[in-house]
């Protein structure tokens, strides 16, 4: 019987979970969820919700922070500071990157991560692994080693020169995906494509940032996916595909589906609210605060990806919060000087304004409903990378980390957010919804106005199996 | 304080909804569910469910029962006998048909099918309406009253002599769904195309059960699909393709599904465990038993179906339990001889078999995950129909309809089975699962053995508004 | 041994068949063409044709003439007008419509066109039928003896009151093309749909010529193409949709090509030089002009026709002239007034301007081969409708049927075109060729200035089995 | 005036053209075709063909001949033996490929070639170039010169170790192929899933020959040709897929045309008549006399690439003739002993079954029209490479080669065949028509029964421009 005081009881919430929204009292004890009900017995404290809405908290499950960069590039956001970003705006679970380097091993990868992590996080953390080198060491013994202590999912790059995999060594590891259990995660876009365009790009002298949006066409991400997907299905293994930018990837998504191939995708706000017009119209460096890979597209494709999120084609939107400053050498500006598009360090930050605007726009604006957006940004990311029902849901022995929204206009300032990155892509957007209080395990992160600090709060989590597939990973 | 005890608690159970899995006590008070949690508090009576799943209740949304027929036919189930099935099939709503005759009026049909279910129905039950005859007094004033009052879903038939509307008639009813935001449900097949080739088969001599496949090709179900989308996307309305059969069908759903329209689509067991086999190989009447509208396939069109199950492409799994005997000039021997193919009565019974078929099949069988199967069952229907969070849900305030599931292998007979018809299509099928408890508010309406009558304990239940889809039904 | 000199030599002549372009001489006697080679013997004629583009006359399969409408309206153009006009811009056979009334006879109506035709036309002409009212008389004796004596191809409609069928009667009419080898044309826009949505429009006072198109939108056409084909598909026959007018039916055409159905397509002018624009932009009645169905549609949709012409999704290019003055109660003002949309006879004038424009704009744009041109014009056309070799080709035996190309600036003005129409709907179009003679069985009716009449000169075609697919219709 | 007697003229031919079928003699002089007509003047010597069909030399656009190959492989068939096989199956000019060795350059690969065709072929030839090491001097100089020279059609390989170039090096050859109006053709299958696939069946001893079909699924073409058209739309050019086996990769080119792509394909006889099941069901050796790539696929394929043929999506039907014997070690037994299915020359002989394989079962088997063969066999592989109207037509000034067909029943033996090939995978097949003669320049080469060799009658036939696409090679 509970008869002693609870922790902390959260009254009158409206709970949103990914089926169902229903009125309730949320007790807590010992940082987890033990009762739902309407009148529930006595908390040490109490929060009254006053009827708002309440969703679990936030699992940005594709983010960068503190990762090892060329020099003299870097990181702005470490665990810290990212941590306390993502709290702020509702997200209390990050699952950033281990990356191994060409010629490193994994598991040193993972404790150089680790060492970073350690003591920093103000909320929860898993790792993914991103292999660039599948040696036979590592196919062997690293990643089924690694698996099995808890790092269950693993993303492969078909881009970029320090991490792209050939389509061979693709195999390999989701190879070892299938055997083991694991989700494999694909950056689909044609590397040779990207580089034959940027060369032809800056042999006309073409380096401005919007340039970027050019070497990096829909065709390019289109093939890759396609691609993707025949390497999964010819291993018969699940795949879920990252950052999905518009029309033509999503039509290679939706046919996989309709072919019975488990293909699983993810979205990022970028391709909602930014379009290629974002990289600028002339030559200005303003547009290089906006370049990520792949590039946002346009209106018609906002539309898909939007049609994709109220449909379920997507199953996990993610920030790829990947946080470098525009000011300064570490960051937008390598080398000092205004960079060819090609140097520009890619990827924008995000962890904060995630879910403001997907609850903005996708909830409020209609497009969405209420559970879709607990499914997109807590349920599935959590059931896709094993860390469900502990994250990801509200109910009896989940982590109390819950999320109560607060209906009303705010603008997006940079100033007013919590991250380490000198701009937002999104400054000045006006959003009708912000968390008005994150609670992670059970403790106020963020109140609406103040952020609640706790170094060291914010643990390791180990993954389990990912459970968002049936057991039979594919039909007959 | 809820220092009281409960009327129930339903101890150590694995709550499965929709989105996740968690284990908990539950506790019913005045027919509801009160609270969730480990070591609640007593109940006046307690239930052990020894770790076992607990789904929410069934929500049949396509049945038929003790509906007027042209004499000599009858349905053998009433609202005594189907709910009493119901039941004991692990289902606690069910929302039957309300059909107006031609030339008659559609509030006339509701109270004469309120007088039929008052006061013997074992399970809450709501109503759709069958519009026959959209007459301007039905389409501009009975209708809008009748959504009003609770009655927001009606069903539209594109074949059928007695029912069908044409293309022009089923536009009306549609935009009356749209302005009162009801939900329109569509039997798809072409009319013409089967009267046409039924024609043909009786003058070659060709009636036997087998020929009501051939009269029924997929391309009839898809030609009229492909027209149900067009007529629901010229009015801009969601629209729900009820009893889908197979690979044609599901590929214009899926096309409508990717140019952002709101076509949702419904399925039922007779296209997973049913093929055109089962209407026979040679002339004889024993397949008779199977005859339904569309007609089973084959096998590689239940792979089809179990796809769409698996992804998301149905929203809702229903029985279309139309229960005719099959002895006897009341049920599939309409004349007192065998009938042709065009005179047999269409439908097949299902009610108490449809979730325990697609528990086993799916759920254990490994094709769709255990949330998923509470979505199709019990939450989406729910929601699709404006029951949610009332039922559908195992939440907070929620009606305590519950089924607790017990493994192990059980061979289906007829004689087992609850409903008044003398046969099932499924006898000798192997389940790997059973209810073993069916809570209905809060009531033992089956133990697992015996089942507990109490006619008049089912509620009729009106609708509200479907929410199933955000508020902005379509895309911009 | 041809020792004797031929009829006429048309010498120095750029041959340009379906298949192959070459320089020749062409001999021609007895109308028909029987030399080919280079330094023919001597002709009785001789022309020069100096190196220029010589193609087949072109096959108008798809044009109306003296068609009988209901009072006051009537077609400005007979067989005199209507063939002088085709022959001045390249067309030496037309295939109008013997049109069946909905309760006369199929033959009566044969009979009727046959007596508005003899002795008027300027050029060679067959029939096609409209079967209006498929009564068992006409399916069982008409239609098949009208086959018989050279009518192998006939229209149904799935719009306009007057002439539509119902899908029944559409899979009768298409039982006796495969049973007796015809070619069946089908209108594929759903008239309900259509009835619907101008009811609405007219309710809303929105009458003026250019809710034409807001009442006919796209999915009206697709929806129709979808069903037609499924329809062809059970008869198991094939089926030519005529004009096409843009995307959404060109997806469905290239689905049942996909999929081994013999569908043939063909689309007009009008889907390749006129917008939905043209219809007006204000309440004004002059874009009562371009009013035809299905609706001209946006740029768009003429790139996709264009795609289809390239690509051979289209085997017929047709004019649907369809002749109504602009002024006067007999054409596009019925009833004296400016006449709400609904009333305003449907089509426009097109058989003068058929070749130039798709010569101009397809071979000289780049956007169809010179081969193609002829193949879409004429060959294909004689070939659907059984007229070929006789029709269509510059061979052997083949009617002394040519144009003689020249290229050069020409700006499009009704004064300058010989139909009894008062508009063209492309007056002031520039071309870049047009028609420097015409030979009609080896005579001059057009010499690139003068017409050159002669009334009786063309002959009935009675027409043989359609030649364009292979013997087995459809695979195995 | 064209008194003096032809050389030759071939009477009462039913000539076939690829448009056009009609009564005509043939007058040949100087090696090309001077006159078609009824009743031509006297030749110095006359055929008379008896109202046979008569159709242009077939041009076999893919064939190897006396290719050097890694020892002790090599080719059966040189200029010689595989010419006069081409002849006595109705081909008369064929285009082999002169193949540059990585490492060295394309002009010695083209001289060398020219050795070894000089004086020893019996009908014309052209040839591709393969490109497997495209280095800055072959794309900026030797290229750009042969195309200039003749040499205007080239292949890329996606797989085979010495001959696959990577992404990067595709987009470049296709920039060429763009800037100087030359065609792409591309063997699409992706390399690293063979290997892998490869790697893992020996791995588990499975190296019979049928594991070769295993090491090539459908979905490894299907993924390359994806990526072969996203490469041609990147850099915008028109690509012609040769050798497409199936459903998959035919899916993907019906969805690049639909898309206004200019994807042009190619299939040959192994995929309308040879299955995987001829690789052999157990683990004999004797399936390796049909392993090619892509492999054979099923039946249900085959109707697939029937669907194609008819419809017009292939616009070239070549043998892919890669002779080597079964017996010995230059062939099928490379080592002497029984190889691995991986060691095992692909290829297979076809160059003399070709045309009359796809007359007997496409045309006289009605599943395509008399034209269709020819476009397919004859017209639009010259037109495709730069041959047309010299090749490919029967046509003024055309060269006459010519075939006169000669229906009835005829048994495939090898013994019968005139290659060095020790085998046909056709053995038994019963054809039901052969070429009763072959004209090659207007001389008797096959006359039904006996071979009249004459080396060095063949000549070298520079290509010119592409002219089987407009001139805009891509739409608005």
């Amino acid at each position: 019987m509970a008869t002693a005081p609870f922790d902390l009881v959260l009254r009158n919430a409206r709970v949103a979970t990914a089926s169902d929204v229903f009125d309730a009292d949320i007790a807590v004890s010992g940082g987890r969820i033990v009762q739902l009900g309407q009148g529930l017995g006595p908390g040490r404290r109490e929060i009254d919700a006053a009827g708002r809405v309440v969703t679990p908290g936030g699992v940005d499950a594709h983010c960068h922070l503190d990762q090892p960069m060329a020099p003299p590039v870097r990181m702005a956001d470490d665990f810290d500071t990212g941590t306390r970003s993502a709290a702020c705006g509702g997200t209390t679970t990050v699952i950033p990157f281990a990356a191994q380097e060409k010629g490193g091993s994994l598991r040193a990868a993972v404790a150089d991560y680790h060492r970073r992590a350690e003591g920093r996080a103000h909320v929860d953390y898993a790792f993914h692994l991103i292999v660039s080198d599948p040696t036979p060491a590592v196919l062997q013994q690293e990643l089924p080693a690694l698996i099995q202590e808890g790092y269950t999912s693993f993303k492969v790059y078909m881009t970029y020169d320090d991490l792209k995999l050939d389509d061979g060594q693709i195999l390999d590891v989701l190879a070892v995906a299938r055997q083991h259990g694991a989700m494999a995660m694909i950056h689909a876009e044609n590397a040779d494509c990207i580089e034959w365009l940027s060369q032809r790009l800056e042999a006309a002298g073409r380096t401005a940032p919007r340039f970027h949006a050019h070497a990096r066409p829909m065709l390019v991400e289109r093939e890759a996916t396609h691609r993707a997907i025949a390497l999964a299905e010819l291993v018969d293994v699940p795949v879920l595909i990252v950052h999905v930018s518009g029309r033509e990837a999503v039509e290679q998504i939706r046919w996989a589906r309709a072919h019975g191939l488990n293909v699983l995708a993810e979205t990022c706000p970028q391709y909602l609210f930014l379009t290629a017009d974002d990289l600028g119209h002339d030559d200005s460096y303003q547009g290089a605060r906006c370049i990520c890979s792949p590039p946002p597209r346009d209106r018609a494709n906002q539309d898909v990806i939007w049609g994709g999120l109220h449909d379920g084609l997507f199953s996990v939107f993610s920030s790829d919060h990947a946080p470098f400053c525009f000011d300064g050498a570490e960051g937008k500006h390598p080398g000092g000087e205004e960079a060819p598009f090609r140097h520009i360090p890619n990827g924008i930050p995000g962890l904060e304004t995630r879910m403001p605007l997907l609850y903005s726009e996708g909830v409020l604006g209609g497009r969405i409903t209420l559970q879709r957006f607990v499914e997109l940004t807590a349920t599935h990311p959590a059931r896709a990378y094993g860390l469900h029902p502990r994250k990801g849901a509200i109910a009896i022995g989940s982590d109390a980390d819950l999320v109560v929204w607060q209906e009303g206009e705010r603008v997006i300032r940079n100033a007013d957010l919590h991250h380490a990155v000198d701009y937002t892509p999104y400054e000045g957007h006006v959003l009708r919804a912000w968390p008005a209080l994150t609670l992670a395990s059970g403790e106020v992160v963020w109140d609406g106005t103040q952020f609640h600090p706790r170094p060291g709060r914010g643990r390791f989590l180990p993954c389990g199996t990912p459970s968002l597939l049936p057991r039979r990973s594919t039909l007959p």
